[in-house]
């Protein structure tokens, strides 16, 4: 990924070339020539990119090399960023973005005095989304979901995963992959302009057993191993599963995630939110892309990710929501984790698209300095996707994904808060 | 203010009725007719304006009254809600809003460990932003607040308070006030359509001493008494200092209020801040309407406020930047105490401009309900300005200053966070 100095020279392949950038953040990980600071920022900058891919970063004017189209006949596009502060676009490698509903009430019922925990084992919480998304036909999911999107995309997300979860039976589960995957331009160019956002899909039927299997648990999470599992191979990149108390135990867990990896699945575990479930553990064992949460996870929980290379996410909003104490960033940080932050958009428990905001609270109440945050927001989102080689910084051979803020100065990202400070993102296919 | 039911048979005077409102949350103090829990919440409502001022709040089509214009040419223009939620416009009664430049190096330099007081000590903080404002031209300024003030009128807020103290000599001081009160389109009409938010200015020349002054700090203070005070006669409604350790002394802040008071200004104070300063119990003292911040104030000093009619204005996106303890609204409800909240927008230490995120960090760091915090971000910020009785509220006689909200139920506030809720404000004069 490294530009080669001696290639300036040279005709670099361009269908539209970026010019006028005041500082452009690369979150580059080696050294980029020009670039300063932990988060490689090039002052002046240009960006060429073709077919979707970057060719050339560097200082405009500075060993500029000629840029060509592929197609001798092509004009090369010319974007002016107007002296504006370009960023990889945010990677929110955590959602649940598809249901119908919401749950407001339940909010200020939690509010009032009941627990998270009470709720779920009532039966409410998941449960009473999963009933309005199962009552909703799939125009009306699809109308939600893509106003989700153009909010989230207008906060400067270019890529996002989204979870199943809503349905929690084969035929509903379907569905919600169905609609998940025409989301994803990406893929199938069926909903073009509409948004331009990445999605990469998950199957979370182990979200919550549903009230048909309460007394027979064990059915269902046969029906998910031997019947949605193999189902589902194609329609969902991860395999995801909420390990909790109140929904699925350490052993059901493992069952699942074992029998999704042999389908070629790669995993993902929400683990250790509410209580030491053992779930960060289990990620580590079974060498999950990620664990997200991870509230109580131990510093041996912890030790045992970093060196299965696990994906530390957190997810601030849920502290914000819950009223919970933020986990502290820097203990997972010390333990050499890569910490990725993210949404958790979803009715319940963080019901918010703003990766901003996300940033502003791992800022002001995780510890994080603005370069950990901006770095787990881009970059590390990648790296809990498994696409760290596609997305999530701005680096030659890389997907153009990039977010255009309206600011001078990137220092102003977390101090400037409470308001959209990104002007438009910037996606090349 | 209370609607007399006999009247609603008679012809009401309206230039503007407002149908097809979902929800009308009044915020009211005693008890209005079809409305219903602590914010008097009115489903299916209409409400008539005649020359700015509310003339009938009800259900729509219930004993609805014949509506009839001033000027019998004049139609009545009716405007269609289309099922919003609509409260009153927010009162954000604490901002610092005219000043040029910005400290995002400053807001990085103190989460690497430089204390506020620190940097305040070494002629750092405030003394940059009164560097950038001084050499900045009417114009700039201008544009910079007309810019800040669409931003907080976009996110709800009707009513502003703005504070001058980045001059601090008689003749930047003068400008500022002549900005604040350009801004005002209510009292000039200079600036037509740029804004439709309500301006109420605060002389706060005892912000900070400035360097010319710092070895003969009596100096200053007389400058301010002898000179400042009288010639900004007319020019702010408030008085305001700043009594902290780092500023103004509690003796030096009783001599300055105390001939503010006599040249008929009402009085405000930056109190028990950063440290214990006397500053709550002097307001409670000269029968000040509201003293702000609080972080460090007894319970003794809440019931001298109480005691005094004294608002408690609390502002978390100070404790938001400086990742200090946000006050508990609690003990100060507990007190019986007024609890206004506003944004502090200033650079150094609360860079906000959006009510809604002001009150989100209430809900979520300082435990006050969704009624508390709508009351205190509304009607007690009213309060705070001493304009309880023109707005805050939505009842006959007040102005209509208004915030029409793009969802389906008031209880979706603060629980959907991060975006902007808010469609547009409606404001008539
Ligand atoms: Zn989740
Ligand atoms: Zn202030």
């Amino acid at each position: 990924m490294v530009l080669d100095p001696s290639q300036s020279a040279h005709t670099i392949r361009a269908d539209t070339v970026i010019r006028n950038i005041g500082q452009l953040v690369t979150v580059a990980q080696g050294p980029l020539p020009g670039a300063s600071g932990p988060l490689q920022v090039i002052d002046h900058a240009l960006v060429s990119i073709s077919q979707g891919r970057i060719t050339w970063i560097g200082r405009e004017g500075e060993e500029e090399p000629q840029f060509q189209s592929a197609t001798t006949e092509e004009d090369i596009a010319i974007i002016d960023a107007e002296g504006a502060v370009i960023t990889p676009g945010f990677v929110d490698s955590h959602t649940h973005l598809v249901f119908a509903g919401n749950r407001a009430q339940e909010f200020h019922l939690r509010r009032a005095g009941t627990s998270y925990g009470e709720l779920l084992a009532r039966g409410q919480g998941i449960l009473t989304t999963m009933n309005a998304t199962r009552s909703a036909d799939e125009e009306t999911l699809l109308d939600l979901a893509q106003e989700r999107l153009r909010s989230l995309s207008g906060y400067g997300t270019t890529t996002v995963e989204i979870k199943t979860g809503y349905g929690l039976n084969p035929e509903a589960e379907e569905q919600c992959l169905h609609i998940i995957n025409k989301l994803n331009i990406a893929d199938t160019n069926t909903l073009p302009a509409l948004n331009e956002v990445r999605v990469v899909p998950t199957f979370l039927g182990a979200h919550s057993v549903p009230p048909e299997y309460r007394e027979r648990r064990e059915a269902y999470v046969e029906l998910v191993i031997e019947e949605m599992l193999p189902r589902f191979v194609g329609l969902a990149r991860f395999c995801d599963v909420f390990c909790e108390r109140e929904a699925f135990t350490l052993e059901e867990s493992r069952c699942i995630l074992t029998r999704a990896k042999e389908l070629g699945y790669l995993l993902k575990l929400h683990a250790d939110q509410l209580s030491p479930s053992g779930g960060s553990r289990l990620a580590a064992e079974l060498g999950a892309v990620s664990a997200d949460h991870l509230d109580h996870a131990s510093d041996e929980d912890l030790e045992a990710m970093r060196e299965a290379g696990v994906v530390a996410t957190l997810l601030p909003g849920c502290s914000y929501t819950l009223r919970s104490p933020y986990p502290t960033a820097r203990r997972f940080l010390d333990h050499g984790l890569h910490v990725a932050l993210a949404t958790d958009f979803n009715p319940g428990t963080s019901y918010c698209e703003n990766m901003q905001m996300i940033l502003g609270l791992a800022m002001s109440s995780m510890g994080m300095s603005l370069e950990e945050a901006l770095t787990a927001a881009t970059i590390n989102g990648a790296r809990a996707l498994a696409l760290q080689d596609e997305i999530g910084s701005i680096e030659v051979g890389k997907q153009c994904e990039l977010a255009l803020w309206s600011i001078q100065d990137y220092h102003e990202i977390g101090y400037h808060f409470g308001t959209n400070l990104v002007r438009t993102t910037l996606v090349k296919r």
